[in-house]
């Protein structure tokens, strides 16, 4: 089943795909015009993945890392399906990233590879942008460059896990004004979901709606004010966001 | 007036302090010994400074940065007053650090560092462990060193801003096994307080009960299951843990 939550008729609902329309929590069928998108969960803890794909590194000269080069994320960054994301005036490198999210479904503390599947409650698509420029630094403090407000883009569903055959087999596909500029597959993580999983809740429990972003793989490009960005995971759902300058932003 | 969060009597309660005694909610007075003490606040976003007293930064060999360096941190790290932290078994490098934390009282995006006072709630003292082990990594991910369950201890009290007459001018003494290892003033902060929210909110909107822990000065020594650690912060209070080993934090 998709999950997603939305605005409609002046209220939050919880809301379920039913027949391709939405059905809200009260019942409600309603059309895709009829609602705002937002983000499918009310995230709790967001961790993210850099690097996380050998091929993405190497494009930015990196090398892969030898253990999960994890962050954290605040919930300031998330907008949802159809959203808009700032790009600030000074910026010269904005890169969209594809990403297969992983939504925790309970709590778990030293989780081990082989449970870790039972402790997901289903899978999103997540648009981690990136603000280059805010990275050159000798510390690399990832703040500015990754947490800014609007830049990481969730949705339109939660797909519950028994709804994903394999979540490691599915291509991920990133268009920028319809043309399509990145594609990969979840199978060529450097750290796959059950590792993650094993690894970030041997020292941190995980709660229902901890979010992982579970890196991006080759592909990134430069992305400008107005640009459309649809990033898009097989059976998980095509996610839509704009583009837009600090005065719309602002406004 | 100083606000805390306890548990008693079954209930978890905000609570505050009365001729010496806690009031709880109800208005009913209970005994020290009667509470079990939280996190003063229910964390939203959790902003965490490296290095930003340059005498700490020397201590450690490095340089003071030139911007905030500043990383996000889970509320999984957070234990209140009279919490234990665990020191993980094949830690080598467990250090306290005795932080001043700044409670964020309303919402604020591009708040300037005039306006910067009028968006703190108050004030509390805050224990910011960190396991320097984990931290030996050529990209320097610091989820494992800074985010493990129950590293931050914080409290006991969040003291209104108008009880403090000058947050940029206080002692902080940490004290292990009662013998004072660490003493600084807030006064060397590199970022002072209006800074880091000035900085912060020009690109990240800042919430109620988002919290700011502003770094820690020199004297931070290793500490070792057994230890009673006191972080103490002149006019804001006292904050007593225990370090446990694995066997007490897993039973």
């Amino acid at each position: 089943m998709r999950h997603a939550r939305v605005a409609c008729f002046g209220e939050i609902h919880d809301a379920v795909e039913t027949g391709g329309k939405i059905q809200l929590d009260d019942g409600r069928m309603v059309e895709r015009s009829d609602v705002t998108w937002l983000p499918p969960i009310e995230a709790a803890t967001i961790f993210a993945l850099g690097l996380n794909y050998a091929d993405h590194a190497s494009e930015i000269s990196f090398n892969a890392p030898e253990e999960p080069l994890v962050f954290l994320k605040g919930p300031n960054a998330l907008v949802g399906h159809e959203g808009q994301s700032r790009r600030p005036k000074d910026a010269t490198h904005m890169h969209y990233e594809c990403e297969l999210a992983v939504v925790i479904g309970k709590k778990g503390r030293n989780v081990s590879r082989s449970e870790a599947y039972n402790y997901v409650a289903g899978y999103t698509v997540a648009n981690d942008y990136v603000i280059r420029d805010y990275l050159e630094n000798y510390y690399r403090p990832n703040l500015a460059a990754k947490n800014r407000d609007s830049l990481t883009p969730i949705g339109p569903w939660l797909v519950d896990k028994e709804g994903v055959a394999d979540p490691m087999q599915l291509t991920l596909r990133t268009y920028v004004n319809g043309e399509q500029t990145q594609e990969g597959s979840t199978s060529d993580m450097v750290f796959d979901i059950p590792y993650l999983i094993e690894y970030l809740s041997s020292f941190m429990t995980l709660h229902e709606n901890d979010v992982i972003l579970t890196g991006t793989p080759k592909g990134t490009v430069h992305v400008y004010e107005g640009d459309e960005v649809i990033t898009e995971i097989e059976g998980i759902g095509s996610l839509k966001n704009t583009v837009i300058g600090d005065a719309e932003f602002n406004r």
